[in-house]
């Protein structure tokens, strides 16, 4: 089968198209002929050699999630069958025409989704549904505040909590994103390239600050989220684009009771993968079905053109999620 | 009745005793003879005007727990009839020889327990339950760090986390105060004056780290623990004296996936003050009643020796609580 290979740590040109064996289907597995993988930030870390995968995972060829088609399963699987349409994520290996999981890892793509669609679900929908509800708590009238609303992960979370009927304040960097957004239900949108939003969202809450934050940007976003708070607040630190480190108020922290938590999927044990997966089919499944939500696809790349893939996310212009197609 | 009142803010000779107006009893509430108050150092806080009580609440009178007896009931209380011994906590108004609550913030006091045992229970434990069990979610068999373990509620925190069947280290600037928690249950402790303990808590953890810091020191603490934490790790923020602000690997938080949150009892609306009271009557008083869980009192000052008593605090001298007398 073909599969993208990282041939060394370094640039999108070391991305390159490579005949590799197609993997076993061990016990309780299923084989998927993948259509589409999504392309994703960690993908461009893994490709720098800065975010190794995980023990167990294929360590040189990318990609987190899939929408494909099973094509063979393994003794004592008996979810799936020859021909079912699944996507899923995986901790590694996604840009490969075959990708195996165990049976409970994957999940039925729902009626009326194409498979481009499919494949823009996993990572960003199952992110954010984990980090606001499952973590955060996220209920029915409370306020949201989604950066980088215009990301996969954050064209994820606003529609979430626009599902559960709460009030939805973004940031983007681009007033172009921001307005797309509003297509999407965010009601209000601030356009910043800095920590310094806390005042807008205030005014647009009408001075009650946000209730849960879905926090994709990181070093003094962090340190601001504080400040635009409600009491009892959630920030859920899952990306760190701005930087590693930052200062706190914890005098802020204590005062509000606000909770701050990292949360990653990537590294975890199958146990909690399978979780992620119910997450898919039980939860975001039924509101891909109703199209409460939707997946946003920006663009699609060939299996050869995965490097101008890397440069089109690094570029930040893409508006929801970048594909690459590997069959189908 | 007598009342220590902060004529105006500043060092402890601003606390006076006076006569005052003894409280009316509101339809619900009781009034409770005051024999015994807890003086915390949130009191000392507000006597320098810098931690001023929330509104409703005596603003003159410090005082955050109490126990004595009860000695009127409001129109429409049930809950206790005259005579009978209670403790609770309140927004502020102890150091007095009466105060009123709603009977639902009150609870009874487990037989077997002094009036003075008891008053040195409900700031102390009720912080130390709600931040660990309540808030931080410990389970049996986690491992916990305790900051400050020879505080009041550091030796709370300590026998909850035994009582659960904990690993449980402690640090402290003293290390007799260290070889006081021995008795009382810790399984290693570390002697520290400064952010500097992770690579011991480590040691002492078999290199696992731990599943829960009750963080009582604050500051660059934070940032330490997060070095001495195991993945999904809960810091539960309750106090500040080493500062309010620290500079924080965001980077840590997110790759171990640790939950870090603010708490703090006193500002809590009713519906919170009586959620505490219950926890209080019914998962603290159980343990005191067998045992497995204790009181320590440190030393008692009479009423009038209030000034006394808040120098002593502030020392870091004592070990577990200082009460005041009031009554009995």
């Amino acid at each position: 089968m073909r599969a993208v290979v990282i041939r060394e740590p370094g640039g999108p040109e070391v991305l390159e198209v490579r005949e590799v064996d197609a993997p076993e289907v061990p016990d309780g597995h299923v084989r998927v002929a993948v259509r589409f993988a999504g392309v994703n930030r960690a993908d461009l870390l893994q490709r720098l050699g800065f975010y190794p995968a995980p023990p167990g995972a294929p360590q040189d060829v990318p990609g987190l999630e899939y929408a494909g088609v099973v094509e063979a399963t393994g003794k004592g699987a008996r979810r799936f069958a020859p021909g079912d349409r699944v996507f899923g994520l995986l901790a590694g290996g996604a840009y490969a025409e075959r990708v195996v999981a165990h049976e409970r890892e994957v999940a039925p793509v729902p009626d009326g989704l194409t498979d481009e669609e499919a494949a823009a679900v996993p990572e960003a929908f199952v992110t954010a549904y984990d980090a606001l509800v499952t973590r955060a708590r996220l209920a029915p009238g409370e306020r949201a505040l989604v950066h980088a609303v215009g990301s996969g992960v954050g064209t994820a979370g606003l529609q979430i909590a626009r599902a559960l009927g709460c009030f939805v304040v973004g940031t983007s960097r681009t007033q172009d994103k921001l307005d797309r957004c509003r297509e999407l239900g965010l009601h209000a949108g601030i356009a910043t390239s800095g920590a310094t939003f806390a005042g807008e969202v205030l005014k647009a809450t009408g001075g009650a600050g946000v209730d849960v934050v879905l926090e994709l940007v990181g070093g003094a976003y962090v340190g601001e989220d504080l400040k635009a708070c409600a009491l009892k607040a959630r920030i859920a630190l899952v990306g760190l684009t701005a930087g590693a480190s930052t200062e706190l108020d914890l005098r802020e922290l204590l005062r509000k009771r606000v909770e701050l938590f990292g949360t990653v999927l990537r590294s975890r044990p199958l146990e909690e993968k399978i979780a992620a997966a119910q997450v898919l089919e039980r939860n975001i499944s039924p509101w891909l079905a109703s199209r409460a939500v939707r997946p946003v696809v920006d663009r699609v790349f060939p299996i050869g053109d995965a490097a101008a893939a890397h440069i089109y996310v690094a570029s930040n212009a893409s508006f929801g999620k970048v594909l690459l197609q590997l069959g189908g």
